[in-house]
């Protein structure tokens, strides 16, 4: 049964219902989320015993509703699932996300075969299901969103996500690293709207540009890789498949009823789709700042820059470890980064010269700036990655000495950014308080405004840029970027 | 020639001088540190222009000051070396800490002959000399520092460093975390007190438990083996070499002067000695938590129960990767949990029972304690991991529903660590803005005080237990813990 193209109407609802409306419920937090993002379109929340909420009147039930409903959302109890999707076909709704859980994740026969009736009831009356057992559709061009500080915003990031919790972490720390999203859906049991066919759809979404899914597992696996076949040719796909481990697959069957299957299996399929595997929610963010940041490149030699001898020699650890080569500089480059540090010092003592080239010393922005410069035009190197702390670890002055570098240098290297094709990278180490989190928060947000990607450690950027040139390899003629 | 047992000297000075403390510099960096750090003894600023600084008679050199000096550090020039130790020695003092760089670092001929000649000198007058390009000696019970945000309160573990801004980081970052140290050092280039000098001596230093170690290279290998099978038999060693690939080398020859060998090498070496070989400084500070906060224990049978179905999920892989087997429960178990929760709730929909147990809907401390004690007291598993979010993301309430879950959750872990002799650790995840943050590190700090490690992800704390369980194996003797 194909069901391609029909995917629209979860994305573009225009009136949205809320079943299970209770003062202080989920139901409660789910129309909070659609106010307080702005919905642009009608809310009609239900609730058996009627009344008003937050200004709006709450409906017995949606044969209520005065006017036609596209969109529903579940909060009710699963005995009450069949009614609610009769219902809702009458009411003219396209779509329902369930919330409501209590079917096949719960393990037991009756769980299973209430889903499955659920599925054939719905198909009969042409209603799509999401979930059950998910928080449903992020699309923030419409303001339809299922956590209320999920930016307004939309980018064109697509992420599709079988676990609630999971959703909102990724969809929140993502966005406070400045990435934006196109639409996102935690899909949950999967028992009619599955990867498969999101999948198939944003592979040729033209506002996305980026997907990344957490997958607990697929029923129809052929469905599933040629699904991904689809989509990664289009556009780079970032994959955490989760339930990899015996005890990981017993938990995601009583966690979304699914089976995960071989992790052998998925290692090849991803391979063979060309899809990225990554193996945890931080690195599906690096990967998605890879990707929005970087521009496209090649060649894996790199040149090093930044503050502390010590974070100087583990970052170049961590990228020779990676597969990349740091070249040592040539003598006429090292003199020019010398004359740069003469217009400013007395003397170049306590400077590496040489890749990695350590400016823990350099003053002033101006002559990072310089420096910074004469790497980024020296063609021998690929990729610039600027490395740092947010607090004064590479010296024992309380703060005084050290508090305004991370900004003169983030900005010299936004300014060589702006003036040169050269791919550069950012990292910052050393978050250790509150205080640095903030620091390190706003330098992201200057560096994203900027084009530059910036990573929380060295072992985690290189990574990242990693799979990002080899994907790129895998894919010469993507269309994507 | 054998220098055992004289690094006394270095650990229990009576009184510091500090050469070139001048208003704003370096030198006065360090005399606010011991000042603020309450230092025990007497402490004589050095300035050729005399004067006072903070109180303190400022004393125009080493020679004019009244009373004898035990331990100094050099703030001056490198052309001033040989003079300073000169008279140092006539002063009485045991002890040069030389901050001062410009010495075989710098790659130069020069810079070489005047370490080898201020070695000869010093050596000649019976003084040592820590560094240079270092910062010298943190030694709580004293108060002598570093950096004046150091714990006051001494501790267990001791560190040695080769670089001076990640000897910070690493103390600053653990410090946070609960971690307290006996004595840190750091030894910059080398040139007269060295990696092994410290090993040996830190070996049958009675306060020290555990011992970690960042090191870029050293100069005498055999020496150096020797040493660290002697501690390494003595007590846990975390290692965390730099330098291991071709770039990171030349960048560890001009950081610290020193060659970094040969990284196959290095690993036979460390696996050899038994020491526990790390890759950054977040690993280092891991294991330290495993080392100071879990008991000794054996098994590999791991029972997760947590907050998030998907962070379930995904701590269960990370364990499973590691090593780790994380059994089903067996009926009698998981009915046990299913009437703690009936105790509470009408049911147990939306909990999984099995092995992740998600426990993301009990409301109550009380609850939470129930269904921790089973699962601790059951005999099935050798180690209890419980895992959580410090922010809602399992939930789209807005902090409303779980904002008092993780104090309740931790408090029950507490309680059941406390009345139990299963080990548990904890895993914190999600930890996206400063509020998530500073939430962790008070969760962080009671966890600590109730003897439980907590890390800040299910594959760092199963990396970290992982090494914990294969250093107790390989070291079935071991006086420690």
């Amino acid at each position: 049964m194909s069901r391609e193209g029909s995917l629209d109407v979860i994305f573009n609802p225009t009136s949205v219902a809320i079943a299970g409306v209770a003062s202080g419920g989920i139901g409660q937090a789910f129309l909070d989320c659609l106010l307080d993002s702005g919905f642009k379109g009608n809310i009609y929340p239900l609730n058996p015993k009627g009344g008003e909420i937050r200004g709006l009147t709450v409906y017995p039930s949606l044969r209520d509703v005065p006017r036609p409903v596209d969109y529903v959302i579940s909060c009710i109890p699963a005995r009450s699932a069949i009614q609610l999707i009769k219902d809702s076909a009458a009411a003219g709704a396209k779509a329902i996300a369930f919330f409501t859980a209590g079917f096949s994740e719960m393990g037991s026969e009756e769980g299973r075969v209430l889903e499955g009736e659920m599925v054939h009831v719905a198909r009969a009356l042409g209603v799509r299901i999401i979930g059950p057992n998910c928080l449903g559709v992020y699309r923030p061009e419409l303001g339809l969103s299922f956590a209320s500080d999920f930016p307004g915003e939309g980018g064109r990031v697509a992420f599709i996500c079988q676990s609630g919790g999971n959703a909102i972490y990724l969809i929140r720390s993502a966005a406070r690293r400045g990435i934006r999203f196109s639409k996102a859906v935690s899909y949950g049991n999967a028992c009619d709207i599955d990867e498969s066919e999101l999948l198939e759809y944003l592979a040729e979404d033209a506002e996305t540009e980026v997907v990344a899914a957490y997958i607990e597992g697929v029923k129809d696996g052929r469905r599933f890789h040629s699904a991904l076949r689809k989509v990664s040719a289009a556009k780079p796909v970032i994959i955490l498949k989760a339930g990899g481990t015996d005890a990981g697959a017993r938990a995601a069957a009583s966690h979304t009823g699914t089976l995960a299957g071989s992790d052998d299996i998925w290692t090849r399929a991803l391979e063979q789709a060309g899809a990225i595997r990554v193996h945890d929610l931080e690195e599906v963010v690096d990967m998605l700042i890879a990707f929005c940041y970087l521009p496209r490149f090649e060649g894996r030699r790199v040149g090093v820059c930044g503050a502390g001898g010590g974070h100087n020699v583990l970052t170049t650890d961590q990228f020779g470890a990676a597969g990349f080569v740091l070249p040592p500089l040539p003598q006429y480059v090292q003199d020019e980064i010398r004359q740069a540090i003469r217009k400013v010092l007395k003397s170049e003592a306590g400077f590496m010269l040489d890749n990695p080239v350590d400016v823990t010393n350099m003053p002033t922005s101006e002559g990072l700036y310089d420096i910074l410069k004469k790497l980024a035009t020296y063609d021998g190197i690929d990729l610039l990655v600027g490395q740092f702390s947010v607090n004064n670890s590479g010296w024992p002055y309380q703060s005084s000495g050290y508090s305004s570098w991370p900004e003169a240098f983030t900005g010299a290297a936004a300014r060589v950014r702006s003036e040169t094709n050269k791919p550069l990278a950012m990292v910052i180490h050393a978050v250790i308080s509150s205080w640095d989190l903030d620091k390190a928060l706003g330098l992201e947000r200057q560096c994203s405004e900027a084009g530059l990607p910036m990573f929380r450690s060295a072992a985690r950027a290189a990574k990242a840029i990693d799979r990002f040139l080899r994907y790129h390899k895998n894919h010469p003629v993507s269309a994507s970027r």
